[in-house]
């Protein structure tokens, strides 16, 4: 059976997040394999690179789903384009070889983080706000300290998958475009809500209300969940998958 | 009694447009007069520099008004913030002298066009759409046609303000920024319409769909209303006033 690769982009403020809910609550996951199944009259599995938190977007999700149609993948992306809500979209398909897993197979998942000083109306649906200004060069340090491999489970939701709380960070760091403030950040795994976690903490010793100490001795893992204010979802992006 | 300017952002996609309306229809003008008449305890009018159209989107709207009411501009301003919903925001407030007027005080308009070749679930809020490639070249001569002053009646819907239909075009030109087109045009003035006129016939031109010397014939007006196919609401932005 042909194994088809889609990208996919979407705007998540009004999705319960990635996964497939029951109930009737709408998320990504099943408006699209909803659709899918009904283009190609059989029920439809996906598997995705990244499992984001609802009203968290993609620029670069990356999925794969095996299918027992002819269709060519060309068409089922235009089908899937028309027939998709205006906030989801399939930049491009391919055919990939059986053994592509857009989860298992994934090298790397890079995500950013938009934040501006003050809130705004045009941009409040793709940032997060600091209120007020932060300290940019002590939040640059921060970030440098988060590469390498670490215990992100002080900055992450517990979530049991029993793959424990390891994560090797490549690359992590802030710039500034036009007045807005952008994190990104690149691993081999993120664990729950974490670059969230990540972000909010850096946010809040930015400000002065946490001590940049503190901060980075997290990293030492510990268990327990989240101690940390975890910034708001709308500022986040999964921003691209390398395999 | 204090004149108070305040500079206007605001995300249009679920207003019908900047005029206030009856029978409770949402518009911009209507939110922001509620919220500043339940603040100030007075029945505030707005003056405004410019009238977007339903859903056209504001960076740098600018309007005015007088007030009984003793409050700082700065803390009127706070209050508004507080109490707007998140698609409008009043990033700056002053204090002006009695004679100025959002409107009649403005000496130039500014507004901006934002452009893609496909669909986007993240752009499309904020842009048009050309739905496939567009003769960039073309449309940037077409650009330099507009400057100076012409009748843009054929590029406008119908709007009897007794004001004619001559348009003194300073600047008008597009430029590319991370695969967007994006247009920007100065005039003194603007009719019903105009930029989404302007725009949507010049991609029109730019797919072949419209011959380019129609375009500029057009601009010697005759009167009778929109004669193109104006571009979509979402990918327009009225920029910044000069006074």
């Amino acid at each position: 059976m042909p194994n088809i690769r889609l990208d996919v982009e979407y705007d998540g403020t009004s999705y319960a997040g990635w996964q497939r809910q029951p109930n009737g609550i709408v998320t990504v996951q099943g408006e699209i394999e909803a659709v899918l199944s009904e283009i190609l009259q059989e029920k439809i599995n996906l598997a995705a690179a990244g499992r984001t938190d609802r009203g968290v977007h993609a620029r670069g999700q990356v999925v794969n789903f095996s299918t027992r149609s002819p269709l060519e993948h060309s068409r089922i992306r235009h089908s899937l384009n028309c027939l998709l809500p205006s906030s989801i979209c399939i930049p491009s398909s391919q055919l990939v070889p059986d053994d592509f897993h857009a989860r298992f197979s994934a090298l790397e998942r890079q995500y950013r983080y938009f934040a501006i000083p003050e809130p705004s109306a045009l941009m409040g649906r793709y940032t997060g706000c600091s209120h007020g200004d932060v300290d940019f060069a002590l939040m640059q340090h921060l970030s440098s300290g988060l590469r390498g491999t670490h215990d992100f489970s002080l900055f992450s939701r517990e979530d049991r998958d029993g793959n424990g709380s390891l994560c090797t960070v490549r690359e992590a760091g802030w710039y500034r475009h036009k007045g807005v403030m952008v994190f990104h950040i690149a691993a081999n795994r993120f664990l729950r809500s974490m670059v969230r976690g990540i972000v909010g903490g850096m946010l809040s010793a930015g400000r002065g209300e946490l001590d940049p100490e503190e901060y980075l001795g997290m990293l030492g893992g510990g268990g327990g969940g989240m101690r940390v204010k975890p910034a708001v979802a709308s500022g986040l992006f999964l921003w691209r998958v390398r395999y």
